[in-house]
């Protein structure tokens, strides 16, 4: 059985959501970043980055959400994760899930996480200051390039939808006002009622 | 034939080596960021994002370095470029190479872009003086937890070597130590002699 190890309010709920879609087998571990667990030496172990998500498989433990995403849609390939016979339309769906993890992503975490690029604290605030305006710009991408359908990729279901769910939870706290962007504000609220988010939701948060 | 649009200096080496690994039949675009070509109309109607590198194929245009990647491998499996058929150390390459995009290649950018992320000057100069510091922790963690053999996956060359290498060009102007990371360093010196990478060297350069 697979361990899955998340921290509430982060990107670990898009692996979540996908390991719910997929069926996998798997037991899911809270990491308490109040309580700094992601640094205790038996997290460390795990993922020596000291962030979530972590799978801890049979072959090893594997980080990085895109990556993580991709190979439980490969194990579980009945469960529609991903276009897995269209190399293009792989790409197309790699390429979203890469600017969210190194485009999006990345300025969310200024908003918090100033630390990690200066050590002078005045300049956190600056950071801080300008991440509705980051945010609000990277999600006019997702709106204007993606989402032609139903679906993140258009007509089919995806690790896409999953990544965006998780990001687009982040929007009201990083000043990103969701009625700009109609079509990833219809597509949280289509989300929100998958009974995959909802597993994941409950158990994240129950 | 694809067209691939680079600019010199920048992560669109990785790609190109790729592509030259592959054999693949392509056209290489210099886009010059001193004249800020990545931002005029023509390369905008190519990637909106005004970044490179940018792949335009017969299905349509593919941007992100680690989807790039991935599709070239894909396209031409017997370059060897992937371990396709084994769903976990696939996961392992992507791993790597998600850590490179979201992690290594965004600490490097604080050194020139810190305005991506802030309007107060003051605070770019906050960010560039840590660079040394946030890129020494990137590439020791690529040295303990990767490169466990001639390649950064280990036995078998793959799209991860190509980006390493790349990102690995960028150690002495980050004020990294290379001789601090043994293993990058002859990483580096090998993949120098590589003839796909003389090649991509080669006409970026030339």
């Amino acid at each position: 059985m697979w361990q899955f190890h998340y921290a509430q309010h982060t990107i670990s709920l898009a692996a979540h959501i996908a390991l719910e879609e997929a069926g996998a087998d798997f037991q899911a571990h809270r990491i308490d970043f109040r309580e700094a667990q992601q640094q205790s030496p038996d997290y460390l172990a795990i993922n020596p980055k000291g962030r979530v998500p972590a799978l801890v498989t049979e072959q090893g433990v594997l980080t990085e959400t895109p990556a993580m995403l991709v190979f439980i849609a490969q194990t579980f390939p009945d469960a529609g994760l991903a276009p897995l016979s269209d190399p293009f339309a792989f790409a197309k769906m790699q390429e979203f899930n890469s600017y969210i993890a190194s485009t999006l992503h990345v300025n969310h975490a200024h908003r918090m996480r100033g630390y990690r690029w200066s050590d002078d604290e005045a300049s956190w605030a600056s950071m801080k200051a300008k991440v509705g305006e980051t945010m609000s710009a990277s999600f006019a991408h997702v709106e204007e390039w993606y989402l032609d359908g139903q679906y993140v990729m258009g007509a089919e279901f995806s690790t896409a939808d999953a990544y965006l769910f998780t990001v687009a939870q982040w929007m009201e706290g990083d000043k990103v006002d969701p009625d700009q962007f109609p079509k990833v504000k219809a597509h949280r609220d289509m989300m929100r009622e998958r009974p995959s988010v909802q597993r994941a939701l409950a158990t994240q948060f129950g």
